[in-house]
């Protein structure tokens, strides 16, 4: 029975897994869908399952080896109630370290460095790495927080399709893109979000980006308050990270920049890698730590 | 067996029944919980009919006449897909109508007159009557609508007293209470958005009028973009209905009035009576139509 340890990035749109050997070398990566553990636990569960048994098909190694493995994850939504330890018990490797997307996602971007990073994905979560310790701001899900994510901008741009098909606002092309999208049906639209997890509305960001990238007004008035969100926090984040450095990541981080304010845009550094790498070198790590470093 | 006509409102946090004679001449009244057939379908047909089953024994007729009861409920979310006609078929009257909970409190507030209403309550809609017809604006429900509802603004304070738990935003008394109810647990007031109905959040909006009245910054700033929104659906609902006459309905109502702009505050009537009576008006009138006018 040999030794391995699998890091898994789960979030609200997809979960990734990479096994590796116990010094952090990959031999195998996996794909599934959304484990965001606060809006369905059972469904991440299932996600993490299916990407970390996909991660060991890629890298031939036999399926029963899954209940030996040493795992790390980074999950959003582990900040809230007992969920990480409802997920835990459910999963089926040998050893299960639950921590925050961000926690592998600030490890992958900057090692082991000081200096700040914002994940501007679905939702949103700010981190900043001081003196040795992890400060995290944000990061509260779609209810009442993440700001400045996909999610909330997605919700945004319905909600301002229905005050210009209301005739409350003015139409412009982002709004028009949506209401020809649900056939001018505003109840078509309701029914959409009353189904619709974060990821299901994270959707649409892109698509007010591109059209606030045209000058579009309705487009501009969504991107200005989000922005404004993320340049806030951004701030305050900064404050404890210091200057020196913050990365953006997430699949919105290429999209934001424009839109932020210089004393940001000017300290901005490209990711060393990313959050999954990050996710196998603290497995690696803790498996290290467990082992008394025996497999260092 | 004799005819009875009932009156259903039905709204986010409460279901109220009046047991009327053909002529409307209300005989009992009865109340029960959340009847939201957006938010929970099944919930709202328990709601109704223990509504209309007290409203019944109020008026000492006989349980078994509910069977016989013609019914006019109006009630919040029928405008969206097929949920009127699920929640019809589960109820036990011998025949039922269902409008919008707009139209009722339209009826009781203005009669037959022209003009225009705003239901201020957990949810915002606003409608004018105009030559015999009426329009609707708003109403769209919690997730993508109903700015400046009970709802919407809870949601925007426990959103607001996170930003300064994090250090983005700077406190206030408003925030300060909310941060002390929630022993300053990010993660409990999380978990309690996860868990919460439109009308849970909708039960903090009073406390952001109470600190916005005392010039708390952080609640101005709340009741300020509220106030926006129902300032600017005014002025469209207004332009339909014209400026002789405007009716704020909803638990909010009375609050509302000192931060609306002076040329909506210059038209406010007081409503001639309330929704519930508008509800029993139009069973009434519904009962006489289909019975040719014979009980009139």
């Amino acid at each position: 029975m040999a030794d391995f340890i699998i890091g898994i990035d789960g979030g609200g749109t997809s979960c990734r897994a990479a096994v590796a050997d116990p010094q952090g070398t990959v031999l195998g990566r996996g794909k599934s869908g959304a484990a965001n553990i606060l809006t369905d636990p059972n469904h991440a569960i299932a996600s993490i399952t299916e990407a970390a048994e996909a991660a060991f098909r890629d890298a031939g190694i036999a399926h029963e080896e899954i209940a030996n493995a040493h795992a790390f994850l980074g999950l959003a939504g582990t900040n809230v109630g007992n969920l990480a330890q409802y997920v835990r018990e459910r999963l089926p490797f040998r050893h299960t370290d639950i921590d925050s997307d961000g926690l592998i996602a600030l490890q992958g971007a900057i090692g082991d460095a000081e200096g700040s990073v914002a994940i501007l994905g679905t939702g949103t979560i700010f981190m900043a790495r001081r003196a040795g310790k992890v400060h995290y701001i944000g990061g509260w899900g779609f209810m009442i927080g993440d700001l400045g994510g996909g999610a909330r901008l997605g919700q945004a741009l319905l909600q301002e399709a229905l005050l210009v098909h209301d005739g409350i606002h003015p139409r412009s092309a982002v709004t028009d893109a949506i209401l020809t999208e649900f056939k001018h049906d505003p109840t078509a639209m309701v029914e959409f979000a009353r189904l619709s997890k974060p990821g299901d509305f994270g959707r649409y960001a892109p698509l007010v980006f591109q059209h606030a990238e045209q000058m579009d007004p309705g487009a501009l008035a969504l991107i200005e308050t989000a922005a404004r969100s993320v340049n806030e926090a951004l701030d305050a984040v900064t404050k404890i990270g210091g200057t020196e450095r913050l990365c953006l990541l997430g699949g919105l981080a290429p999209l934001y920049p424009v839109w932020l304010e210089p004393r940001h845009r000017a300290i901005l550094v490209e990711p060393q890698s990313d959050a999954l790498t990050g996710a196998v070198a603290l497995a690696a790590n803790r498996f290290r730590t467990r082992t008394g470093g025996a497999a260092t």
